[in-house]
């Protein structure tokens, strides 16, 4: 039990233009939250882009069906799963081509956010070269917010990033031994 | 650096007709994770509401816009941040009559997502009773998920859901001085 907050919290007084925010960590919640800033952004008439970096265009789901009655602009452009990949040397390629269709929308400014969903994945693997990440972000135009999400985002992603959340797994339905439910999960 | 998986993890085996999951913690993205999750049952056609115990109605935001148009119900029935509140008790007691609403909509089984956002703060101030969101939620239909968050879940709502995410911050604008950005923020 704690008493209400009767004191208002100091105000901030610094107005950005736009966010760099990055959802790593272990737990649930880190593609989904970004997914629930892109349909805010989407309501406030944002253009907003969502690129998949490890989700193809094999696999259907709910937030994209959503986001496409939104507007908003979802590419899969990832090769799915790895164990699943007969080719590795093609899901590389494949993720290099996501990041180029990547670089071109963060700089082109067409959208106020790009989402760049599990990229973390492609860094880690060393298929996506960190320091182009960083500056993409760096040298976008100033009114394009970009999320990062994915587990282990580099110490150089976080550095540059206003906002960093650690989702942290506390249980997980899948431990218990129950599949993932669409609607809910995926 | 790692090498990417080529092994799929073990499966899961059970199929739960619906889930209970929890978004708490400090950091950012528990709301946002759940609309999140609104908006991905709402892209497979579910019907879906979204109760908030403490924005009221005099408070636009994206996601409110985006949810209408995805045809998700959405109640702001909360009575606005506690520190503006000219009357506690009617405060109080506009959480209560909230509370009230979200059992008739868990137990009627109209919804199959029902999003009870902010509610562990009226629970923690002792205007919910704990007892009544543990058995609303326990004796609900076999087809309704429900999404509890807010800081500092206590540990019955904790031990009843199936998946709990602590969402931690790492590093947030707002302690750099950067006020909250609309489109991004709310």
């Amino acid at each position: 039990m704690s008493e209400p907050p009767r004191t208002e919290p100091p105000r901030a007084q610094k107005k950005a233009s736009s966010l760099v925010l990055v959802n790593t960590g272990e737990g649930k919640g880190k593609s989904t939250a970004a997914f629930g800033t892109a349909m805010r952004a989407a309501g406030r008439g944002w253009p907003v882009c969502v690129i998949q970096f490890l989700k193809s265009d094999r696999w259907k789901t709910g937030e994209e069906e959503a986001a496409r009655t939104l507007g908003i602009d979802w590419w899969t452009l990832g090769d799915g799963f790895t164990w699943d990949s007969e080719d590795m040397e093609r899901s590389e390629a494949v993720a290099r081509a996501a990041w180029v269709a990547a670089v071109s929308k963060i700089a082109g400014g067409e959208y106020r956010l790009v989402v760049l969903d599990e990229v973390t994945y492609p860094v880690t693997w060393g298929w996506i070269p960190e320091a182009d990440v960083v500056n993409a972000i760096r040298s976008r135009p100033p009114h394009v917010s970009v999320i990062v999400t994915g587990r282990d985002a580099t110490p150089a992603i976080v550095d540059l990033a206003d906002t960093v959340t650690e989702m942290v797994k506390r249980k997980h339905a899948f431990d218990s031994g129950i599949t993932a439910l669409a609607g809910i999960e995926f």
